[in-house]
């Protein structure tokens, strides 16, 4: 079992040296608005998904500076005693808005919203980040390889390869909202409810006199679990044999092999052959030989006979891309009550951010409910409604686009009030159908690996002014 | 502070269905010896360094099976209840080597061994992977980023960008082991006394109506830690004048100005040439864009003005390679007191293992204590002493070399004796002192980025016709 831990002090440091700041220079009780955003897709993906909020919401929960954690930031004698006063007393007290897990997200929307005193507001940037930047790559990744798997189940077994505990915990239970049945870690299915699964390694074969042995003793054992690992020696010429001898045998309720290396197409084709020749025609093949979705999809178009796949290190690293870009950017202060819109400047037009309290509409097709296009407002907008809504690329605003026959949803739910914790949080399970019932909304040209269709994330007018003055007013 | 956790069920399914397998086939007693060791040096490096050992030893020390963790196999309704019993009164009693953190590694070595009953040996395998595989992944990525930066001091930046929260913390540690000067990461300094460092983030200077204003709080606060972002709107017109201006009001102790983003070989020699027509040869340059060791080798080729760096997403994530390839493998089995070796063959002839109980020698120059070349060899074999020792290349055997003017040290030290811990353990700043030492004793032609010269890892005669015997007596 996972302990609940105090995280606090998992911050970067600055977090800290900036708190301190404003606490001393007088800004303890400036109202700030911050948004946590990705800038692009991995992999030059048509979509991502949005995952680790519930982590996200138990670290705020469990906010608090321990004594030892007050006496570790005094021994650096840079930090005001009024302010370490203020954070051994600390309570959360910010308000916090956010997209569901499991929800299709995209570049440039406020995934995150916080509002509060802004000591608070940024302090909490660095695990905010952090959770929701690495569940998110890997349910993303994950929805890649399942997607590519046809309807064949997905096993996620890369826990040896996971940066760390946290990142196999975390990035199991990420595996499963993106699509994936199972996991070989065995602690996030006690924890989380993820399926764990997995049967025997090579050791379990070498460990008898032969495969034979290996195999029945097995089966014997495990009669509903009997998927025997068919490549110690030599796949086509002893485990295969050995295993139809075992089956035959035995005959287990529950029958599989699984090929861990060499050529899928051409062992899975062969292996299928020799099963089914064998009566064996209940038998299913695993395989799980450094697999990612571009090798899925190859071995399926060459006719690879495959039940499921075990994909471990190319998923539970994200080895193709194994950063999601997030970022935290102050996007208001409030000043005596007034709002005062923020933008930081770039000279590359997609690192200028978008200022201002802002939510998310999402336009689904009325008939279909096929997703339709997004459009970031400003706070105070109404829901559009109506029979059309022109949409327009903040860029090029000449790219203009009527959608019709539509509904909206605001895709920002509140999670936080006051510090108070609002939101009621879903069962894993129901994250995942969510995820993949969002996923079957989406047009196909959004979800090819190559040169996907960009989805529509435009601005409304009224925040695209505000934008294009406050560049204005910059220059 | 990160309290000690109980992660015995952090492991794939399959170790646990085999231990209960190897317990219900009544081989409970039987010994068997496993390796960990790796195939391939990330980015094709010349050398690896080993690291994650001291959180391999919490984890055995740890090693428990609560009630709810029974009660959630037994729901699983597979395992044997006695079995079941085993692991509730679970006491470990294995034996391990294992070769110090911090030490340079290659390919084959066994970095880990472990002997004891191969229902304990085969169970601990996924965390040994897990934790080894990723620091010893960070600490090598550290060594080559800092290496490149020659001399100048590299902080770890990548909180945010890391695989979850352990990833985070003990990337930051690994990081440290393999040269880094500190960290972004502050728990990693109040757990491991990594220093933590940083100062501003954006946000810091948007709170405030200008760069001045901003500079001049921090600075007044912080006159000990005044590093000043300058990129916030224009680093050359704005940030470094601005920067300039405060510092030669406050003339804090400390200066330093930090730039994250353009062109880091122009930006920096402009901004040293500003800051010192201004008097301020004494203020540092800290660059924090998207550096890995390539991209720093190169803008310090350019003449870039930089005193120190700050690496984010490609250190914390090995981004260009973020899977270390550590596999643990059965060796040998005790059986009525004999021992067997054991081999998996493969058609790849690097994936066959190494058979039997075995132990590393490392020959060093005796004049320049230069690190000459590695044998690996059967535990029972002697300590090669005398004026000439002929190595030979396992594969090509006619590739032989004669070392001379040598001495010799076991690589491997014994860590638990009967599942007592028998190691004490270094502090991290004595592990960081022995990795940089041992750099340094390595030749500049094993260090290079591309096509670096090969280290000698050879097996000694007794092992290699052992091997032979045995890929013979295979087919």
């Amino acid at each position: 079992m996972i302990e609940k831990l105090n995280l606090t002090m998992l911050t970067d440091y600055y977090e800290i040296t900036m708190a301190n700041g404003y606490f001393t220079a007088g800004m303890a009780d400036e109202i700030g608005y911050f948004d946590m955003f990705f800038r692009k897709i991995p992999e030059d993906g048509g979509y991502a998904i949005m995952a680790g909020l519930e982590q996200v919401i138990e670290y705020l929960k469990k906010l608090e500076f321990t004594e030892e954690d007050i006496e570790f930031l005094r021994s650096k004698k840079i930090f005001n005693e009024e302010f370490l006063k203020y954070l051994a007393d600390f309570r959360f007290a910010c308000d916090v808005w956010a997209v569901p897990e499991g929800t299709p997200i995209f570049p440039g929307e406020p995934l995150i919203t916080v509002r509060g005193p802004v000591m608070q507001a940024q302090f909490i940037e660095t695990m905010i980040l952090l959770l929701i930047n690495h569940q998110s790559l890997i349910a993303t990744k994950a929805s890649r390889i399942v997607r590519a798997a046809e309807g064949r189940p997905v096993m996620e077994f890369g826990t040896r390869r996971a940066h760390g505990t946290a990142a196999a915990v975390y990035g199991a239970r990420a595996s499963f909202i993106g699509g994936c049945a199972g996991t070989a870690c065995t602690i996030a299915d006690e924890d989380f409810g993820t399926p764990a699964l997995g049967t025997m390694a090579h050791s379990w074969v070498q460990m008898f006199d032969n495969e034979y042995e290996a195999f029945k003793a097995y089966t014997e054992i495990y009669p509903t679990n009997a998927t025997l690992l068919v490549d110690t020696y030599n796949v086509l010429k002893s485990g295969i044999p050995a295993a139809i001898k075992v089956f035959k045998e035995l005959d287990p309720p529950v029958k599989g092999i699984r090929i861990d290396s060499g050529d899928i197409a051409y062992l899975t084709k062969n292996a299928r052959k020799m099963l089914d020749e064998a009566g064996l025609t209940d038998c299913k093949i695993v395989i799980s030989n450094s697999l990612d979705e571009h090798i899925i999809h190859d071995v399926i178009s060459e006719g690879a006979c495959i039940d499921s796949f075990g994909v471990g290190e190319k998923l539970i690293t994200s080895k193709s891309e194994p950063v999601f870009g997030g970022v935290y950017k102050l996007s208001a202060l409030e000043k005596d009550g007034q709002m005062i819109p923020k933008i930081k400047i770039s000279e590359n037009t997609e690192k200028i951010t978008n200022p201002g309290f802002k939510k998310i509409f999402r336009f689904f097709d009325k008939d279909t409910d096929r997703l339709l296009g997004d459009v970031i407002a400003l706070r105070d907008e109404e829901m559009p409604s109506g029979e059309e809504y022109e949409i327009f690329d903040p860029n090029h605003v000449w790219k203009k686009k009527k959608i019709t026959n539509f509904y909206v949803k605001e895709l920002q739910e509140p999670i936080f009030k006051s510090g108070e914790c609002v939101y009621e949080f879903p069962d894993i399970r129901d994250i995942k159908a969510y995820c993949l019932q969002q996923q079957d909304r989406m047009w196909d040209e959004m979800k090819r690996f190559e040169n996907p269709q960009t989805y529509y994330v435009d601005l409304s007018h009224k925040l695209w002014s505000l934008k294009n003055e406050m560049i204005e007013a910059a220059k």
